[in-house]
């Protein structure tokens, strides 16, 4: 090990409290992209990472405005033209907290209990965002210089889709040129076993409100002559699977490929247990599409979920009110082989097929959809990530796959011809999107010394072969 | 017209713009019953109604405590043993005002907008039930005496299903004894012609929660893989009701007698247009059970309705969750042949048997429940208010039922043995249980005058006969 990365991690080692003590800083801001009561939040949230990024001692750090929430880029372009030049990417909007009532210490108090920090964004994806930058702040404070060139790109609008980030990277797109991104955003697989994710699923969304009498009724009076908005939502949601958990929008799977067996094989041989799934979730089984294990299902089926459903009277008590509208939100994951607009199409035509009569059916697409991402295997970023993923570890990590969908990868391929390499220390277990979200701490530290050997390890790559 | 009466007229005719004012007064108070943050409300406006019953002058007004909100009663019964003691029912709680956001005026600042007043529970039951207390307030001030024996029975718990009334009642019987109860609730059927109410559907209902995981899981990640308590709610629901408008419900419909030809030919004869219905409702086209006219379905067929679903991410923005639960509220109209009790448990039993795989139901049967009712058709309070609406609108009433439930009814009859006649001055498209809900001012003096000349014409029937 060379004596500048040595300094570097003894460095870390040292300020390993404080760097604690800021993602508790980081977090207890609520920067919910997703609200608009939290408007002025995600603008406090740029500026604190804005600034923590100056304190760092990177040569240019801006603020990027965008139609919605500003995106946060520094750069450190020294390490001479020769140099790998690598693009950070993470964001630093959370998902909204609700429900409020579940969560056992306030989402925005960030709590340490043992070895876990508890609090809204700690895993996704502040925790792993910050370490990047405290990471750059220990190499140039230890050794004056980078073994690579950096650039750092932080959005503030990854989990509303990454609404404005195409327009912004299209741009910036000569400024933010690099050899490859590396994000901080993802996560692991497991905690005990490292894993390098080689797949994203992709995503489309839309909205639908159905629509009956222009007002609401009383359900006592008006109940059995008009049709209910509910009624007529809950027929067309369950009408988009079959019984063998199936999507059944005509055309839905369309250039999708099925399975290779050696694919198959390859993921019977992780240490996955369908019991401890179901542990680890607390669903009282297992459901999906007929004919695909768990696996399978997460990370290489699409899928079609309502993620929200909501009409009439949802208070204590009770109101018997027949009511005017009823909504659902909807999103899909994508294989590769689906287009995003082309998916939105067709549920779109299979929900306007099947309206019960005595209603109408008003939709609401969304901009944002992402195609599914695959790296290839024998990428530069991918070979040092298994390299220092297996130092760190002591074990080759596994190449694994992920159901959730980040929409920036398709940007960053499309926009700027750029793969991109996973290299997040999250936790798929660590309750993101939902309360109680933690971040293991150990993991904090792991990351930080797992990235400064990536970027020594990248800069010196010339030095080995 | 005896001179008596004249008085009395003359003198509510003269109280008119107090009596306005009063109404005004009583309906801003939000003595919602539903929801536990109103209790005070509750209590200040059974508090209310107190004060104005003793200062219309009644020898005996108390508040009547129940487990829930307390019912208020009053009595004057100095018209000797011949003559007829009628018992008023009222209620003083009203519906939640949600959606707030579709008020044209604050729901609980009632508002006059030409010949309407607008505000929460103005028309249900406020308007009706205060309007009885004037005309005795009139009747002892003009005439110093009544011409029957009255009792008056206000409770606070008709919008949660008259729950604890039924022990109320009973514990009170000997006090509640009358030749038949008058209804202040109800309505009438058209502002435009006088009706009589002789029929009212029953009322079951029941809460569902259906549980997936033990927490929201990221729906990207976890999609496909356990079952969506949102898509098992839906399939549910959707289950229900079969393509006909049907209740699927095994044995739902044991026990109900079909139309008779001579009650389709009545309901045939009453001036009742779909189409104009469909302008007052907004819904686009009428919707129910496959061989029933509007009416028929409305009064005298069994319904199931869900008056609220709700589950996942209901805000703004995306959020992508597979929640952990999902929810929705049932209520059931019933016609005579049905038993509360009895449907609840079928209803259950269905839910069970057709819930998908990978989630567990929890059912919640509400306490409250109604059988249908039906009024004799010569009964002396319907032969009574025969003539009175005849007297005043220059027509005779035409016999309607009614789709709503008043549980109260049952209870009256099974308890006290007594038929209730309803007498109620608000109509059927006043948006009771809705936004902007709205009471019309005539009918507020009409219902006086007619009030006045139903205790009038009860107490001389002798003298006429």
């Amino acid at each position: 090990m060379s004596g500048g990365l040595h300094d570097v991690l003894a460095l870390l080692q040292e300020r390993s409290a404080a760097s604690l003590a800021e993602l508790v800083d980081f977090a207890s801001i609520p920067s919910v992209s997703a609200q608009p009561d939290h408007r002025a939040d995600m603008a406090r949230a740029a500026g604190w990472l804005e600034q923590r990024l100056r304190r760092a001692g990177l040569n240019t750090v801006e603020q990027w405005p965008t139609a919605g929430h500003a995106a946060v880029y520094a750069e450190h372009l020294e390490a001479g033209e020769d140099a790998p030049t690598v693009l950070v990417y993470g964001h630093y909007d959370v998902q909204p907290p609700d429900p409020l009532d579940r969560w056992k210490t306030p989402p925005f108090t960030p709590t340490v209990v043992g070895d876990r920090i508890y609090g809204r964004g700690v895993s996704d994806d502040k925790g792993p965002l910050l370490l990047t930058v405290q990471v750059v702040d220990a190499y140039l404070t230890a050794t004056g210089t980078l073994p690579i060139n950096l650039k750092f790109l932080f959005e503030g609008e990854e989990e509303v889709g990454s609404a404005h980030l195409d327009a912004l990277v299209a741009e910036h797109a000569e400024r933010l040129g690099a050899d490859f991104v590396l994000s901080a955003d993802g996560g692991m697989w497991s905690a005990e076993i490292p894993s390098l994710t080689v797949s994203a699923r992709g995503l489309a969304a839309l909205e639908l409100t159905v629509r009956g009498p222009a007002k609401d009724l009383h359900s006592g009076r008006h109940g059995g002559s008009v049709h209910n908005p509910l009624h007529a939502l809950a027929t067309l949601v369950a009408g988009l699977h079959d019984d063998s958990g199936r999507v059944t929008v005509p055309g839905f799977y369309d250039g999708v490929s099925d399975l290779t067996l050696e694919q198959r094989g390859d993921l019977r041989e992780l240490p996955f247990e369908d019991a401890a799934y179901l542990t680890q979730t607390g669903a009282p089984a297992l459901y999906g599409e007929a004919g695909y294990s768990t696996l399978e299902r997460q990370w290489h089926r699409p899928t079609l979920e309502i993620n929200g459903m909501w009409g009439g009277y949802t208070g204590d008590g009770s109101k018997t009110v027949l009511p005017s509208e009823a909504h659902a939100k909807i999103t899909c994951r994508l294989v590769p082989g689906q287009e995003p607009g082309r998916i939105v199409e067709l549920v779109q035509a299979h929900l306007q097929a099947t309206l019960p009569p005595g209603v109408t059916l008003d939709l609401r697409p969304s901009e944002h959809g992402a195609r599914a991402y695959r790296l290839p295997g024998d990428h530069p970023g991918a070979v040092v990530a298994r390299r220092v993923l297996e130092d760190l570890y002591g074990r080759p990590p596994l190449d694994v796959g992920m159901g959730g969908s980040i929409p920036v990868l398709e940007t960053f391929q499309r926009v700027l011809g750029l793969d991109t390499v996973f290299f997040s220390f999250a936790v798929g277990d660590e309750d993101i999107h939902a309360p109680n979200e933690f971040f293991r701490v150990p993991r904090l530290y792991e990351g930080q010394r797992a990235w400064a050997q990536f970027w020594h390890a990248l800069g010196h790559r010339g030095d080995h072969e």
